[in-house]
């Protein structure tokens, strides 16, 4: 590895180019020749990869299986949902010729894969005793973007998407609230982010579906980031492609459906959710690397030691490296800095002399002198320690950045810079007017009941409480 | 899941028909709607986790990071290498239409990553600290097929594919082979295949690479199927994508380079180098399931000795799980029979009475009555006799399979059968013949030297010794 050079734009100069420099210096992502398409560089890779680890063992304790759906579909299938296609075909990227030849019928690339999973549930699915039937797929969608950002919004992204089929309608209510539970358990445990759930608006739920419920996140510039969602399809795509079982009774029944998606834009969220300006900040559950050893010099007696630490570290099931690279210790501070390994130990003289370690944390920078006989709980305590403040602290953040907005004048005020819980009445038309005016949407209808007496655009009796902000 | 009323038609009357069968009733693929493209099943994707989980770490253990590189390219990138083209072209799909407009230019869907890498590696490569370059990634791609069959040849499919860079043509050279080794050993200790390695012709390496190394496995019609391939690309895509480092000198020099995978052909491999007339034959160490407990009926003492063993299995870290689906024993050993899970274990009255179980195997058929004190060593014992008893019989298979050709009589009549290993003279007219006349190929160019004097096609003096044959 090289010392990177880059410099980091200041959050309150440049928070979009800050952002970028963030993806950059960290050595995430890159664009590609094709604008909108991204290439995930190792050290981003990794940290999709531990994600993807977790949420795997998660799905399959629910009782989830693995499968894998064609990439392509024949545009007709597409138009079989007529939501569906009206939410998604603006987005579809179509294959017209292939071996050579013009196609007969163009092909389109899976925006997502509700219809093509469909195709198949209906051969799987017969009688009640193949229900529910819980699939998930690992896969990469396209989806073109106008206004391409990395993670955030490519036209390319990874993510996991799962589709149920249950008998009855409450089951398959239930399956989707659950996967929201997963979701926002993980969201909270592992990447540590402070969120708001609840069920989107008719005009932002998923296209095909009843209702769509959403796990929001807060930023550190205020805006709203949709970090996961659970659709309840009802029997939408089920009736557009005949996907039955025969009940106890004998009788021909649609099923109820489910699909749940989360996505690599989560490694976007990491970085604007804990980030500074220093570089990237990352949570010890979910980043690749967990410590870096830092030898400050090539002498034999700190390099023993770093491997002696080394090995610790490997028996504990912590992920680690050393940095044994020529040079000062300096610039490979700057260089995992950077990179927002949670926790560094370095190694020097006075160390290896006094029979201790420096730790330096990465979200606090605190240091702190420690014996090695008692290294290993220390560092394990210390990741668990930083694990909870990065949470604390987006909670703090998120909290502080909530206000209330009873009217208009309020809401107007809150929302550029943070979340906004008021009042809605329910219409179409307040919802567009945030839009229009605030450039906000509403991110979701909160789930604790409505403790608004009046909408916060048009002063009506309100419907619902919920949560107007701008969004990513 | 429901019993499979699906029969298997038997090898000796329909070796294709058997092999669809087989990937059927087995519940490994289906087609979709997009003729070539295909679903992989619950129980297919379940073997693609376990090689990927494998060979994941394997790589891992050699140094080599994961990355992902977008789907599409600019067809102009794909023309930049002039034999890449010409051997990828045909096979290509292009996307025409995105985000409702005509693109610019048309973006061709990856039939694999090289030209795309590289984009990365020249920004990626500055100086000698920089390499070696050891990069994979897990993708599906597109390559468009006339004649698709599931598996074997399927127009998308999901593989690695590994990316290196290296200062100089001998390290490069070292890592083609170095893969080619973890392949060989890979196909042999996990898939329980046997093998042969070596050097792909000119006309049948890759299209780019200065050589093709290859993993040619034996099935039981006697053709080939190539299991993996490691390539050796000199400097052709590091001279088209100008990939340049800093030597120790300070002198610009291009990168030499290897490419590497695997895909889920390998499945369709499994499935046609071990399974029988009654079904799919899998080795222990890739199968999803290695240990089926079928309760002979729900009587409470044998349900409980079923849970019993259940958590005994868990602790051992063997994959297993309890059929206690209603009814009769005899339909669940046809289903599981079908899906080729190694090893039963069967409790009824006589075995709680006599404190005993009955293992049968999947690939002897033979059962085997153990006292239940011991059951831990004997199943994991028997899991190991099954993975050495399949590599022997598909080693003894491949055996008895390869003959000698000294001259063409003994090439067309060894050809259909199985391996014919023989003297080429190195032209590509012999080459052709074999192709034309005898619908054969040369497999590979085999590493132990040449053993025979003569061209088996034309007489001449041989150059190589190889092995003729059939492939898929």
């Amino acid at each position: 590895m090289k010392s990177s050079t880059q410099t980091i734009t200041p959050r309150s100069e440049d928070y979009a180019k800050w952002y970028q420099d963030i993806v950059a210096s960290a050595g995430l992502a890159e664009h590609s020749a094709v604008r909108g398409l991204m290439v995930i560089k190792p050290y981003g890779y990794a940290i999709w990869e531990n994600i993807q680890k977790v949420l795997d063992a998660k799905f399959k304790e629910t009782g989830t299986a693995n499968a894998y759906f064609p990439l392509l579909m024949p545009e007709s299938y597409l138009k079989k949902e007529a939501k569906h296609v009206e939410g998604f075909a603006p987005e579809v990227a179509m294959v017209t010729h292939a071996g050579g030849k013009k196609l007969d019928e163009p092909l389109a690339i899976r925006p997502t894969s509700e219809v093509i999973v469909n195709e198949s549930f209906a051969k799987w699915i017969q009688s009640y005793r193949d229900l529910p039937l819980n699939i998930n797929q690992w896969a990469n969608v396209i989806r073109w973007e106008l206004r391409p950002r990395l993670f955030l919004r490519s036209s390319e992204f990874l993510w996991q998407e799962g589709h149920t089929a249950h008998a009855t309608r409450d089951e398959a209510e239930a399956k989707a609230r659950e996967m929201l539970e997963l979701y926002t358990k993980f969201t909270r445990d592992y990447l540590a982010m402070a969120v708001v759930t609840g069920e989107k608006s008719e005009s932002e739920k998923f296209a095909g579906a009843e209702t769509t419920l959403t796990v929001e996140a807060f930023m550190q510039d205020g805006k709203a980031l949709q970090a996961g969602t659970s659709h309840f399809l009802g029997q939408n795509f089920a009736k557009a492609f005949d996907v039955k079982y025969l009940d106890t009774q004998g009788k021909e029944q649609y099923v109820w459906q489910t699909s749940w998606g989360m996505s690599t834009r989560l490694i976007g969220a990491l970085v604007m959710a804990h980030s500074d300006d220093k570089g990237l900040v990352l949570p010890p559950k979910i980043a690749p690397l967990q410590v870096m050893i830092i030898p400050v010099n090539n002498d034999k007696k700190i390099l023993d030691l770093a491997e002696k630490i080394d090995g610790e570290l490997e028996e504990m099931g912590i992920s680690h490296e050393i940095d044994a690279r020529e040079g000062r210790p300096g610039p490979k501070y700057f260089d995992w800095e950077k990179k927002g390994v949670p926790l560094r130990i370095d190694i020097g003289p006075k160390e290896v002399h006094d029979g201790e370690l420096t730790l330096a944390r990465r979200d606090t920078e605190q240091k702190e002198t420690i014996k090695i006989s008692g290294m290993a709980s220390r560092v394990q305590d210390t990741l668990n320690d930083i694990q909870a403040a990065l949470l604390a602290k987006n909670e703090k953040l998120m909290a502080e950045g909530t206000m209330n907005a009873e009217d208009w004048e309020q809401l107007k005020s809150s929302i550029g810079k943070g979340f906004a819980r008021g009042g809605w009445c329910g219409s179409r038309d307040c919802e567009d007017k945030v839009k229009t005016d605030l450039k906000g949407t509403i991110r979701c209808i909160t789930s604790d009941g409505n403790t608004f007496n009046k909408c916060a655009v048009c002063g009506a009796p309100a419907k619902h409480s919920v949560i107007y902000a701008r969004a990513y």
